[in-house]
């Protein structure tokens, strides 16, 4: 895939997840500096631990360090324009969801770069879009919302499998990855609005 | 040690552990996916601190993801048995006490293979084996039970212990490992049983 | 910078976090376990995660095992003079405020080491000095204090800057170092007599 694709994506999702990270951060009232830590923890966390996994050393964050810059616009507009933000709560929503499918993408792309198999690529992609905000509520003491009730890791996985089905009948990848990337970001917006989710196991009688 | 010997014990903790983790999750009314993803960072959790820490990369779970169709079994059967097995509560409890001995045995063996010294095998056989609870317990909000009033990484530090001693005065490895395993298994049982405890530290007035 | 000032300050940092942290489990009335391994994490976490990110593996303490007996002394000091350490509050807040100057220089020369860039440096020093105490925090179920209202992490990034502006201007590495401690050492305990504090955001009406 063209580095350039895959770069503008990245930039795009960093962009999405340090937003969200400093709204959490907001929310629990923490100060500047734990706000600016905040989105950077939910930005970098999830590519951080692929990395770390795979053994991707230094990791990607160190030795693209520019990365920061993307994260403090990120923080900064959610201060600036926080009240408003808020009144758009669905945006938000979005930009997360669009994080979401770029950074399974990517993740996806670091395994095949690793020559892993497709099971673990997808695994991967899946811990690079999600582990950020495992991160994030961890830190904040939440059990993290991914582990609850809503359709989000599901997406993530759902999105790697077609990924990998598209390639194989021969689509190209970049086109392959285009459609995966808006298969995650629709099941998820429209996980929300129809309040899809996964059932909760209750205990038989 | 002989490969199967290790490779058949590990299976066995995954296991273990897997059960221990979707039980922890249905507990905390997770969903499915839920479910899922707490069986596996409890199953690999442990073992994946331990690869990082020696930077033994990709991690082992990377490098056999077949280990995931044991922790999926572990999980469904959790599942499927759920209501039955709490009534087995004690069963239960012996799956993780073999998990412990299993795991604090394989990541001493990790560590021989590694040339570290034996202080620090046994570490890495403790943080193999109890760290994967640690993570589920912080994931899901809970300060996590080895810190609190039970013998349990005891165990585990005692069992590395005895293993190294055995083998000092040439007992065959495998020997040594199997009696360390149940010692491990048996002192935690024994624990729980007559609630042993370390003693917790009051303030002297 | 000769071996032997950064082997000093890296026992005295040790021994400094080691006491904090079982300091906190016996706040939170852990067993004797639970406080030597409290103290171990928040001794180590923050050097260990800076070796994780950069692919430093083995990581450092588990090339030098002896460490673990500077953490022992930590712990068992603060069980034998726990109450009289307490009603001097004043000396263990210094404590932690040394170790955060020592160990933020550490992971600045770590960084240096592997030709990362300033940026790259004072951010490892900022992790090496500060994450030992998030994950003490985390594990044991506690919003982070460092994101909170207390200038720290913020003491240990202006004395990362401060020591790349001395060096570039020519002073003597092991000069800047010894400045640079003896500001973040000040900073962070200014902060505290006079109750600095960085602004929490508030949301525009």
């Amino acid at each position: 895939m063209s580095l350039s694709f895959v770069d503008f994506i990245d930039v795009l999702g960093t962009y999405s997840f340090a937003v969200s990270g400093a709204f959490a951060a907001i929310e629990k009232k923490l100060d500047l500096f734990g706000i600016l830590i905040l989105a950077f923890i939910t930005s970098i966390g999830g590519g951080t631990i692929r990395d770390l996994l795979i053994g991707n050393t230094p990791v990607t964050w160190l030795q693209h360090p520019s990365i920061a810059w993307v994260i403090a616009a990120g923080a900064a507009s959610t201060l600036l324009f926080g009240r408003r933000l808020k009144q758009i709560q669905s945006l938000l929503t979005a930009f997360d969801a669009i994080g979401l499918g770029l950074f399974t993408i990517i993740g996806i792309q670091k395994g095949i770069l690793y020559h892993l198999s497709p099971g673990v690529c997808i695994a991967l992609g899946t811990i690079t879009g999600c582990f950020g905000g495992v991160i994030r509520d961890v830190v904040l003491n939440k059990v993290p919302l991914i582990f609850q009730k809503e359709i989000y890791a599901s997406a993530s996985i759902l999105g790697g499998i077609t990924y990998f089905l598209l390639v194989k009948i021969s689509v190209p990848e970049i086109i392959a990855a285009a459609i995966s990337i808006l298969l995650i970001f629709a099941t998820r917006m429209l996980s929300i609005r129809y309040k899809w989710h996964l059932p909760v196991w209750h205990q038989p009688k």
